[in-house]
């Protein structure tokens, strides 16, 4: 699949998972799209933990489901019943959870480049998961980013050792479809930014495109 | 170009830039992939200061250079001998900064998907620079992250206003070919680490791939 279409069809899925578990030759392929993403100093400062154990997925699901609680808890009333039917995570019916973990120790003491900005480490770690992201576009393969989770409930649950943390939880498996539009827009959540308005020149109040 | 191609072909570039600046167009395509990137609670917290000015260029030239400097003088014996003949920039030959910024008041007080982990907002910008660099390949168009810099002083070169930061400076610019292994192991910093290494199962003890 061409680069572009891949980019303008990946969707955050939550809703459109089939329920079959994804074939391990297209987990394999995705991984290792992650694992060719840039990374600071080439440190690769990412780990997977592929989650397909029934108890573990219901554990997350549980967990996740306590925290959506209290985000809706924290809303004022109009945006808690624009909140009410959006879908935040799809752990069980992906079947397939994916841990992607940050080892900040990775490559030692000295990272090429994590000099000046200590978080370019983490960032590595966004860039492997959009590739996998972007992978599964092609693969018919949805992933959905869960972040309503505490890093230590999460810590503990996979089991990941000091130093360790985890930076999500991608639900991963095959979808009936892609939305054409992403969901937090099709509920009227938030609409999407213009383009043009992202753009600055020189400077940033210098002439728009 | 197919997604798998694209990922695999990515480069971060240093000395290939060609010293033609990129077209318009094919800059403007790569921010419109880059705009089409996940964003938590679809707030779309990044801009894009395209920097073609000569004299910010030279100047951003300057401090990372110093930066460098500094990042030398910090290494042992054998590391800073490794290190002197690998390049860091093309910050004047791309002929383009692309200042990727996070605005972290973007999108209001309630961000679905932020309330558990701040730090989503800014892994949304490194997805949006992931897409970027990978529509690069596609154009023939080369992206090496610079992170050599001080973030108050890229803040004031570029006139960030207060609550936008910079996560990265990306030279962008037409290349005369990509390099088939990454600089960092064609002079010897540091080898891949292999993808089996990587993958756990269920648990981070638990079986590996």
């Amino acid at each position: 699949m061409d680069v572009y279409e891949a980019i303008a069809r990946r969707r955050d899925v939550r809703a459109e998972f089939t329920g079959e578990r994804i074939d391990e030759p297209a987990l394999l392929r995705m991984l290792g799209a992650a694992h060719q993403a840039p990374s600071v100093g080439h440190s690769a400062p990412w780990d997977f933990v592929v989650v397909q154990d029934a108890d573990i997925l219901n554990r997350m699901a549980a967990h996740v489901a306590q925290r959506r609680q209290e985000f809706a808890d924290s809303l004022p009333p109009a945006r808690r019943e624009t909140f009410d039917p959006i879908r935040i995570e799809g752990i069980r019916e992906s079947g397939t959870g994916v841990v992607v973990s940050y080892d900040h120790s990775r490559g030692g003491n000295h990272i090429l480049g994590r000099h000046t900005i200590a978080e370019t480490g983490v960032l590595s770690v966004a860039l492997a998961i959009e590739n996998l992201w972007l992978a599964g576009v092609a693969e018919g393969v949805g992933v959905g980013w869960v972040s309503f989770y505490d890093e230590d409930f999460l810590t503990s649950l996979v089991g990941l050792p000091d130093g360790v943390r985890p930076v999500a939880w991608l639900c991963v498996g095959p979808v009936s479809q892609l939305q054409e539009v992403p969901d937090l827009e099709r509920f009227g959540w938030r609409g999407r930014r213009p383009l043009q308005d992202a753009i600055h020149r020189d400077t940033w109040d210098g002439p728009r495109a």
